[in-house]
Order: C-alpha cells, then sequence, then structure tokens
C-alpha cells in the first residue's frame, strides 16, 4: 500500500474508521481519518474461563477460533489437574489480536492472566455454569442458556476438574452444563460452549 | 496394559465392543470380545464439502475438530481460488481416526479425496447450501436447515468462491447462507457449519 491509499483500522473499543494512508515507512504508517463508525454494543456477554492446555498449540487456537466467532472475555485458570501451569499471555494477545482484525471485528475481547480456581468463582455473571458431565445431569448449555445475558462458563483441563472444585463450584452457584455428547478436548468444549452461546443469542 | 485387562474397541461402523486383552506385544495385542453393542444411527447426516486451506495445518485441525464434534462426511473440493491443490488423505484419516476415538464415537465420517468444485455438484442432499454472503442475502444457516434432514454445505478457499462458481451451485439448487456476522477464515466456517446444523439437530 501507499499514500492516498484508503484504510479501516479500529481501536479495539467498538470504532472503525476509514482513513486514508498519509506516509509510509518500514516502521510506521501516518494516516488521516475521513470517518468514524461506532459498532453497537452487543446485549449479552460472553466468558469463558478455561485452563490453558499441555499442548500450548490447542489454547492458542482457542484463543484464535473464540475472538473469530465472538468471545467478550477469556480467563485462564489454574486447576487441580492442569498439566500447564504458565501461559505466555503476551502471545496470547497477539493472536486474540490477529484474530480480531481478520475477522473485522472492531472490539478487543478482555483476556485475563492465568489465575487459581478459586478466584474465578467470584467473577459475577447473570448465569454461570462449569462444563461437567455425570450420571446425574446431561442437561446441554443450549438447554438452560437464556438470551441477553451475561455468562461465565468454566471449562476444565484434561484431567478434568477435581470433585473439590465441582463441588465448590456448585456451592458458588454455578450449574453443571453437558456441551453435547461427544467427549471433547479442552479447547473444543471450550469453543463449542462459546458458539452454544452464540446460537442462543 | 496387559492380559486380563479390559478395553472398549470399535469398527468405526457404529458398533462398540467391551473386550478383555488375551496377549500383548509390541507390535499386536489380542483380545476377546465379552460384548457388544450397537449406536443407533442419527436422523441427519451432515456432510461439509470444503477447499483445503493454503496452509495444511488448518484443514487438518478443521478435521479434527468436525469429527469431535460430529461429522458424517467430508469432502475436499479444487476450487479456482484453490491455493492448495494437492492434499495427503492418508495423513487426514489417521487425524480422523484419532479424533473420533478420543472423543468416544463409533462412528468413522466418510472421507472423500480432493475433487473438482464442478465434482461435488452432482451429490444429492435433501438441502443444500454454499457458505457466501453478498448484499443480497444475509440469511444465517440455522435459520433454513431443517432438523432430521441430510445437509450438504460447500465452504470456499481463502479467496472465496468465484461468481461463476458460486452461479454454478446456485442453478445446481444450492441456496446460499451466512454463517455469521463476522468474516470466518475456511476451517472457521467450516466448523460453524458443522456445530450449527447439530444445533439444528
Amino acid at each position: 500500500m501507499s499514500p492516498g491509499d484508503d484504510i479501516q483500522i479500529t481501536d479495539g473499543k467498538g470504532v472503525f474508521f476509514q482513513a486514508t494512508i498519509t506516509s509510509i515507512d518500514s516502521k510506521k504508517c501516518g494516516f488521516k481519518i475521513n470517518t468514524e463508525k461506532k459498532i453497537p454494543k452487543k446485549n449479552y456477554h460472553i466468558h469463558i474461563a478455561i485452563a490453558p492446555t499441555k499442548n500450548a498449540d490447542r489454547i492458542e487456537w482457542f484463543v484464535e477460533k473464540a475472538v473469530e466467532i465472538g468471545v467478550d472475555e477469556i480467563s485462564f485458570i489454574l486447576c487441580k489437574n492442569s498439566e500447564r501451569k504458565v501461559l505466555n499471555l503476551e502471545r496470547i494477545e497477539k493472536i486474540a489480536i490477529s484474530a480480531m482484525k481478520q475477522s473485522q471485528q472492531a472490539c478487543m475481547p478482555i483476556l485475563h492472566p492465568l489465575q487459581p480456581f478459586n478466584d474465578i468463582l467470584k467473577q459475577s455473571a447473570d448465569q454461570k455454569f462449569i462444563g461437567h458431565v455425570d450420571s446425574s445431569n446431561p442437561v446441554h448449555l443450549k438447554a438452560i442458556a437464556k438470551p441477553n445475558k451475561s455468562y461465565l462458563v468454566l471449562i476444565g483441563p484434561e484431567g478434568d476438574f477435581s470433585n473439590e472444585e465441582l463441588n465448590t463450584a456448585l456451592q458458588a452457584g454455578f450449574e453443571k452444563v453437558s456441551l453435547g455428547e461427544n467427549r471433547l478436548r479442552t479447547e473444543t468444549a471450550g469453543l463449542t460452549a462459546c458458539q452454544t452461546l452464540q446460537f442462543v443469542n
């Protein structure tokens, strides 16, 4: 591209700008803004709290795809059975920015650093869910999520939530939900939760 | 594992077998079948026909995730704007088998080798869709897919379908559908189509 070319840019906070390049070199690009377009706020909010996978590629893939499809907030949780105890948040942020731009969105999701499982339970939301299936509850997320709400969904690590984590979450007002009949990997469960909530809205 | 251990195996054709290992070495494993359980056939059929992505990882990822979530048939199509003209079907098959086992399913999806775009148009299905959005049709797949049907959804390459391909598909009875408000990558569009049809059923 060169001076005089039109570009679309975003501040990641809900505004698109139509602009024209004024100067360009290998390090920076000058532009003047012609018009701005504010994207109306959605009337629901999807927050996925997920345990990073052993293989970093898989959680990065989750972030890319969740952002493309549409997610508002992502938390990373450290569980008893987590095989990965560290997270490169800077890399995750770059992937999220790239996915936001690639999918032509104007809102950058909120990304939180890795936190202990118990801390996430203090977060508020209209509807709070924990992805877990046992013989007592095969209720699918799509059956109990209501439209136009804020949601928080917890997705466990490869070794699943511990019984203690599950019980603590239930006591904190989280509801157990299934995400389908097949056993899903952590990152697939996270994306399916996200897609389910998009469908409900 | 060692002789005497119980295992669950599948023939990939809808049957699970509960078996006990009788002998084991580094190359093979003998077992005797104790019980078999036939999984009832679903009353819908999801067939996704997708253009392989320039980056092979992305189409392999699509196969893994589509199988985990549930897909019955995958075709790979060669389009005018395809940047990838070859496909390692053997590798794709291994990924699909692994995803089927990992997600504890008993049915192996049908996988077809790469074929020219026009050939896929001859395939039959109750409802046939082509993923394409223009100013004339923002109809979401979820709004027009009916439950309990066989579906065929075409997903284009990075450079999208050509006008000629789009018109040929429309003449062959395919309906244009959107997969959401965001611009999705090929592999994300394929997975979203799959997940949408799962939700409708």
